[in-house]
């Protein structure tokens, strides 16, 4: 009937699952075939199997699927999103990619191989290009391909035209996290309400080494980790979504306040150059009212798909400070891997 | 009665005021002897013109005391301590001292004066040496003393003892400010729910100041303020008491994280060596559990006097970094304040 | 150009001014001609007289409208939309109704006077026939229509249709109130974060009078209050926007939770059958799951118009109970009175 | 050494496990012998089984204590009491029971078995005297002795002096409960944060039977359930710890809300004429501000084992109402067994 590809989400019932399933719904590029979840969940209807914790219609208008398990070996769409649990991802991916999907994953597990695509459109398209040697090294028809940490996109989004225009020497981020970024049920209420927990496992480390590939050179076969400084400080706070995040950088010649206003103003990279369906108009939405980015009250804008920068201004210490903010679950996650879809669907590689 | 020196509260109903009331109430060296307020309160009981909204007795017993209004022509114990808003201080503490009072303020007027000691008793008790000249260029009989702003406190108790041992060459610095800092009624909820405010007015500005004041040298007559680059980036968060803050430094020497922790534990300062009676028997507690301090489980322990800090690990940027927690009004304002004159007591300035 | 009718938002920068303005920037029937605020902030253009706290458009696109006194004298559209302070509104109103205007109140000033209707366009639209005789008794040309507070819109909307179709004697109603109820800034986070508050002024009497005046008998030239037993019980409580109210009921004839259900379902009140531009298409939306409705995930549907109900039990005490939820500044306010202005248009009242 | 009586704690690294400990680290009555766990955390010590989630010295100075499990055929202190989860207290509890142990159980298990004491000290002390049966009918040297639900706790605390100087004939209270009632890690931060949910499992059915039972009368060998009708409507909000009540009473005789308010401020009973340690001195503490008791301010109060009352009025539909508060994990869980415990001791069935 339709020309759409088919797809499959892998772990449908998740908070990331349910991003994904509402994002895909209606896409004009995609179409969901198989929903998949736990075992446990596994030949329930959509909507007997969990709760739908996002506003708009309930289960996307899909609660009367029937869930399926994650089983590489029955029928799949020839694009798979994965929003399994990393631990699932690192045994169900490969599988799936071996048996010839081309697999958009939002999981940690394959994020640093060297001949996986870290993906965000915005910041490095060009690393789509890992995939043929991926193949080719894996005797893999399909692939792998992976959108990074939420708190890395939403970072990388600010970095990428600044390093693309000066240079970006070492940058030190602060994180204020939302509670949804730990999943569902994720944090106890006793844990978070009127608290700030200053851990989050693993997430420093991601932040910097992921940090580091997405604004590397791709030379032909292999990226060449960008020689940039990054500390992440990570914190949860009692936020539902979206990710603050105040930056610090060191750029090269020093830049004025303005010179970075000018250049995170005039960006227009790819996706939007493209006109991908997921990409926001502008990448990133500039503040000029001094308390200005809000998490909750500028996050859900464009979707979640554009990240915002405020308060420009001199960093005593680094030269460049700036308050940034993104959505966890959307740019950071199901919105960011569909939008890696797009991407490689136009340069061909669906 | 009691040889206890007679004291005055200026501002004795708002947030700050009913803490300073608090810690004086049954304290071992001073006695309440007038509680000032607004002209609108003046003449009314203490526990009628304001709700008390501290845990503990009520007005922790004053209640029936008669409000004053701020007149430094009107009796007044010879410490003064005051709580009022930074417009009213600049005009009513000089009067006071001028009069003969010892103003011990929380208040940012005078902080930055080259003759006003800024002071917290672990960091720079010998700045109280600023007293004299202060009063002779004055023609004083009092003298204003101050302490930093709350979140500046908490920052350079972490500081100091790394300081006096390696030297801190460059801090940045990103809050995660209580909405109590900001005096009640302060934040509207509709502001702070579920929210990040990447903005505090004047608060990064004060912290990157005062804090290159109270690591100066003493010399004299005069301050010379430490050559250390300080950034600060301040948040409020849905938090009620205490700042939590993200710290990264550049230490000369480049210690391992080993190094640091010994320094924080072996640091044993003025007020600890003394025994002041509000001083905590640590300064900084250390912890040791990898999600710790929490705020909300840990900025009342020791009264709010002790910082707390934990997470001490390499930073990529600067070389440390470190999870910093303090109590705002206490140790930031109040307690703060009391230690102060705990200290000149002690220092024969009374 | 067009032919809309003139409209003048009295108290624009507030609250529930600033939901009139979005509300009406875009009217199908109306248009804005005129925004008022206090003395201080006339003069100055919109969107620099206050912060834009809604979601969407800032300031629904009309940042660069001028904002005037409000002031009876000068011009004004034929049609007042009041978001005024209640003391303000208890002088404003008389003469902008005396200078020819239909003032459209939200304010509490005039709700209980006899010849005033007080009017929830699903429960009571017979009760615009007060306006007659508030014309002729007091003279006026114009003349004032009010909604009720928004715990009371809430209940009676879900009281409507029990009371026609059996009749009710007794209501109980616990409300859990969102900060938004008490406008900007309202309540202090210092107050309400992790708490609950179990009093607000004036609230629990403003419930019990204008029930029984919204379910009374319009007799031509006033209004019998109907002989129901009101208690209310109000709280605040940290939710941003959102009044939860939990209710029971002693209906004539003791009927089934099932019965009462149908009674529901089946409710088409006069705005819907006129269809009304904001009138939601179902003005009570019943959900099934155990745990709804929930004010965070359901109050905005419909544009917060329609109200929820859910977990319709037995009461052991009074027959019937369930689960209420209604949108305090829209249905309760903003959009409660711009549905009556709708309503009064197309009853010829304009 | 000491002749305190030994004790085990079933279930110690639980919510009120942890409260449990707390409470009996340095109890006059009572020594710690035995902590159980489950058989994951068997073996190991305390302190690193779980995470001390309460204010005070971390694990209450046990945290080198090795956990046990739950076996009634090991070792045990003639005293057990337990935080276990009700499907395994069902089975556990009676073997402890037939092993010797008086059980105070805190779960939900045996509550309305008519042998089983179902107590609150100052509620129905002589309603122990089920006790006797119980070992004789089901052949056990040991019992099991039952506190009630949390939130029926501190209804049934201010329901008491009423029953026995009017007469209660019917109730309804809605309640607003804490997130620690659902125990650790219980609520999921995103589902409460900002939110209210007008649903508790079970809850609203054991508040209605077990208030009942409470209030009923012990005639020998049985109880006679109090012929009260009791509503309950329960709501989880965003609050910590405590639980709000808000309760509308007919009373015999319909008094007047001083009369009310009389009887609950010359209520003394069982506990607080026997000095029992755990016993508030005074069990209800009256406010008289019109917004209070608030659950954040004032719960804590009295170690959580006093209840709160305010805003006693007239109550159009039922004739009083007011406003209760409770500390749900110390009144209404850990300190109200203990408070059981000292009663039983003091009345010789130890």
């Amino acid at each position: 009937m339709s020309n759409k590809i088919q797809v499959t989400v892998l772990g449908a019932t998740g908070a990331v699952g349910q991003r994904f399933v509402r994002r895909l719904a209606n896409h004009p590029l995609f179409q969901i075939a198989h929903l998949t979840a736990s075992d446990r969940s596994a030949g329930k209807h959509y909507q007997d199997a969990c709760e739908w914790r996002l506003d708009g219609e309930p289960f996307a208008g899909l609660g009367a699927c029937i869930l399926e398990t994650s089983d590489p070996g029955a029928a799949f769409g020839p694009v798979v999103f994965s929003a399994l649990d990393t631990d699932i991802a690192r045994e169900l991916e490969p599988a799936y990619a071996r048996a010839g999907a081309l697999v958009f994953s939002n999981a940690a597990a394959f994020r640093m191989e060297p001949d996986v695509p870290l993906l965000v459109p915005e910041v490095n398209p060009e690393h789509l290009g890992l995939l043929e040697g991926q193949r080719k090294t894996r005797g893999w028809s399909g692939g792998i391909l992976t959108n990074p940490n939420c708190t890395t996109t939403v970072l990388v989004m600010a970095l990428a035209p600044l390093h693309a225009a000066f240079g970006v020497e070492a940058v030190l981020m602060t994180s204020m996290q939302a509670a949804s970024g730990a999943g569902y049920p994720g944090v106890s209420s006793l844990d978070l309400m009127g608290n700030v927990i200053p851990f989050i496992k693993g997430e420093e480390g991601k932040v910097e080494v992921e940090t580091a590939k997405l604004l590397g050179q791709f030379e032909g076969s292999r990226v060449v980790e960008a020689p940039v400084a990054v500390s992440a400080l990570c914190h949860r706070v009692p936020v539902l979504e979206g990710h603050t995040e105040a930056v610090s950088v060191r750029l090269k010649g020093d830049p004025s306040p303005e010179q970075v206003r000018e250049v995170l103003a005039a960006w227009k990279p790819e996706p939007q150059r493209l006109g991908l369906p997921s990409a926001p108009a502008l990448p990133i939405r500039l503040h000029e009212a001094e308390n200005r980015p809000q998490v909750r009250r500028d996050v859900e804008l464009d979707g979640g798909m554009s990240v915002h920068i405020g308060r420009i201004r001199r960093c005593p210490v680094l030269g460049i400070k700036f308050s940034l903010l993104g959505h966890n679950t959307e740019r950071g996650a199901a919105g960011g891997s569909v939008l890696n879809a797009e991407l490689a669907k136009v340069y061909g590689c669906l």
